[in-house]
């Protein structure tokens, strides 16, 4: 692991157990029986656990969209053309990409970043942290070289440690990129032990004929890049993408300042996976948002230890999930500062 | 069937296909692939169908809290007194519990109905439509008369007639009522055919040997009450409980009047059953919110044919699950006006 990582991987402490306990005891002490607000308890005890304070101001959020593309669509993995990927870039900077429309519902800022579009993007709002254009087609070769991922790592790292500094408590991990569900099953079946047949997926809706080619083409990815499972490092640079390994420093980064990660779907679940292996402490501050309709996505969230609040059958990614469970990190947070306690309302405790 | 109730039940029509039609043709213009957005995407073509407008403006909400007491309290089949209902719903009244929390977060108005506490209540808020105080213990005989039931339906639905008439568009279902996990699980044995042991659960938090007792008594008011499964007036009304009966009152209420009505956990769920054998077409116009933690409610809403959006092993009722789903419905509404078209956008269709 280069010696940069580690730096930021030492920085992951254990959740602080004073401020859980003081938000447990608060909890106890509201109208309602113990423990039947069930995770709306849990993510107000791990909010607590995460900053240090048993009610912490999550006011402050964002989606941090990791944009890259995948060398492997010239195989014909996807439904969509790669060129997808930078006009849906220009969607996010505009405002009218599903992620945006439910982030203004939700307050949250967008923070898009093109860590490895395949094109020439400029936009006053976007982000550029390019670190090349697009990976390599992992069927035939590594998507990209070690120092290429450290460095996608630490565009994450880097871009959360700037928003912190602003105020930014909360971060939701969003991505686009055509092409990158494949990547992310390639990384479920080489860290999370999954078959083909069980971590890959339609993605954006291929067929039958095509699910086939897609496994086929991850299982040639397999081979043709030797992985060292115990190096997650190695994983996600031999099989990609850039915005996975951007997101894998959006959830380092959380962890190393101590906020709250909000996980999407498979592709941010991906990254997820991969940043729990480099730094387990890491898990305890992430938020499973929802179960997608990726059939692998139940096996990675159960790889990393995680269970999802919203089972709403989506599989669009961009952040979408994540970003709409915030209203529920909003609500665990009302919930501790709003609701009366059993002896200021007068009622019986059972 | 009364012909009260008859006549409520013949203004619920099917969905408008029309407008369903075109909110579909607007959801795959947006840019994302065609589906990806799931019941997001569902709920936005059911509001459609429900109202008859393609986008109609559901900023309008109001959870509707129907209270009543449980005369199968006496057998000791609850964690909580029956002195906490009147509490708590002077707790609602003064806005400190977790439905008011929720429903303030979300926007949406709080009325609380007495429709049978065993306690005289009094408060500027309260609409007062007491039918009687408390069911009779149903482990000897009928909660309640068939007229007292049928008048407790009404009572629902005048109330959700009365909002509607000042433009409230969504509703949903929410109550109080120690002991109500009993009622609830004694309808879904009779009118969905669980057997106890599938069917009852621990409630706001009973023991291995209470819930034995519980599962007991319930099986003593099914055989102290001899039910017509085919006729669910019959069942509401030897089961009970007045909440309950409300609630079927908001649910007809709601369909009657082309509103959406969104179903809280297991004791919604059991009026939401009653109401679907009432009044099949009524389903329709149901949107089930939250997986309850209480063990019988994933077969509850199975036997209504409904699916719910949020795991979050919440076992509180009140409405909470409900209103923390309204959310939902800003996001499908606010995807339908915000998001930019593939035309609009200039982003390639797959």
């Amino acid at each position: 692991m280069p010696e940069e990582l580690i730096e930021v991987i030492k920085r992951i402490r254990p959740l602080d157990s004073v401020a859980m306990e003081a938000a447990q005891a608060r909890l106890d002490s509201l109208t309602k029986p113990p423990g039947s607000l069930g995770k709306l308890e849990t993510v107000a005890k791990q909010a607590a656990g995460i900053t240090g304070e048993a009610m912490p101001d999550l006011s402050r959020k964002a989606v941090v969209v990791m944009a890259g593309d995948h060398g492997v669509c010239e195989e014909g993995v996807s439904a969509f053309p790669p060129e997808v990927t930078p006009q849906m870039v220009l969607n996010f900077l505009n405002g009218g990409a599903a992620v945006n429309v439910l982030a203004r519902q939700a307050g949250a800022d967008v923070v898009c970043v093109d860590v490895g579009v395949n094109a020439k993007l400029e936009h006053p709002k976007l982000v550029s942290r390019k670190i090349r254009y697009g990976t390599a087609n992992i069927a035939r070769e590594a998507a990209m070289s070690r120092a290429e991922a450290t460095a996608a790592v630490r565009v994450g790292y880097e871009i959360v440690s700037e928003m912190v500094a602003k105020g930014t408590r909360v971060f939701a991990t969003g991505e686009m990129g055509i092409g990158n569900t494949t990547p992310s099953a390639a990384i479920l079946i080489a860290l999370g032990g999954l078959s083909p047949e069980q971590a890959v997926g339609r993605g954006t809706g291929i067929d039958d004929a095509r699910l086939r080619h897609k496994r086929g083409v991850i299982e040639r990815a397999l081979q043709a890049n030797e992985v060292d499972q115990d190096d997650a490092l190695d994983v996600l640079a031999k099989l990609g993408g850039l915005e996975i390994a951007g997101l894998v420093g959006v959830i380092l980064g959380a962890a190393a300042h101590r906020a709250l990660v909000v996980i999407d779907g498979f592709i941010s679940s991906a990254a997820a996976l991969v940043a729990s292996r480099m730094a387990p402490l890491s898990v305890s501050y992430m938020i499973a948002s929802h179960m997608s309709l990726e059939q692998g996505h139940h096996g990675m969230l159960e790889a990393i230890g995680l269970s999802p609040m919203i089972h709403m059958d989506m599989r669009l990614g961009e952040g979408t999930g994540a970003v709409l469970s915030f209203h529920f990190l909003d609500a665990a947070s009302n919930i501790m500062r709003e609701m009366a306690t059993f002896e200021s309302a007068g009622v019986t405790q059972g």
